[in-house]
């Protein structure tokens, strides 16, 4: 948590989803790693297990969904690009139950992805990726989130 | 809210779900209609907003996954069947953003895939459905989500 905010690491993700998500901060989401390899965001489980003592499927969800945006609003950033981040459509699939703290993480996709992006936003100022978000317990994936994200320049900044 | 236990209406549903999902409570979740025709839970938009101003992404998730578990328990528990129901797969497909408060609806499933899941759970004490969950604004379709769920004896019940 010793990044600068121009490292757009774990500390400026953190500011973000905090100030942005009220949500965020009762799933008790934390940003633990951020940098060009991808993403993690962590969350106990007290506070997202259910009657079962198992994360609830709604939270499972929100931390994957968060860790999509932050990669994808760290990209934006990091460039300069004045566009905001959204979520399209996603699939979940929960494969096993988690009985521990959440982890999601998120590998950065393929270049050819990111540069398939890179120029949907340079023509039109709006882009499209497909990011994949796994839920591990230690080895063993345990939920696999798959969204497209969509990104659009802010309207101020096309002035 | 009058309706007694045995109506397994939006009382009996409210406290199920506040009583085994905390996080629930955050996102501000009442039942707001549960009958054989369908349900409907709602949420305020203020602690589910994000800094647009419009429903976060994994709250319209978690509502949407709480109404289709709020149905698929209340059709179990009014047959005095025994058994759990979880999530196992969904896709939610964000059409618009919403604006105000969260409103989730559930048609009951055909008679036709509900008798096929009532036959799995006698046969096998497992079961599996498919429930759509809408969200709207006013009349316009929001938030489309689709999930299966699966139900399974518990244990003790078996012996």
């Amino acid at each position: 948590m010793h990044d600068s905010h121009e490292s757009f690491g774990p500390a400026y993700l953190q500011a973000r989803i905090s100030s942005e998500f009220p949500l965020a901060k009762h799933i008790g989401i934390t940003v633990t790693r951020a940098d060009d390899a991808g993403l993690e965001l962590s969350a106990p489980l007290g506070p997202n297990a259910n009657f079962k003592g198992t994360a609830f499927g709604g939270s499972l969800f929100s931390i994957a969904v968060l860790t999509g945006w932050a990669w994808l609003t760290r990209y934006l950033d990091a460039r300069r690009i004045a566009a905001d981040a959204v979520i399209q459509e996603s699939t979940i699939r929960y494969l096993l139950p988690v009985h521990g703290d959440l982890k999601a993480t998120l590998e950065a996709p393929t270049a050819a992805a990111i540069e398939k992006f890179a120029k949907m936003m340079q023509r039109s100022g709006r882009g499209r990726l497909r990011l994949n978000v796994d839920i591990r317990q230690g080895a063993v994936l345990a939920t696999q989130f798959e969204g497209t994200f969509a990104a659009a320049r802010r309207a101020s900044a096309e002035e």
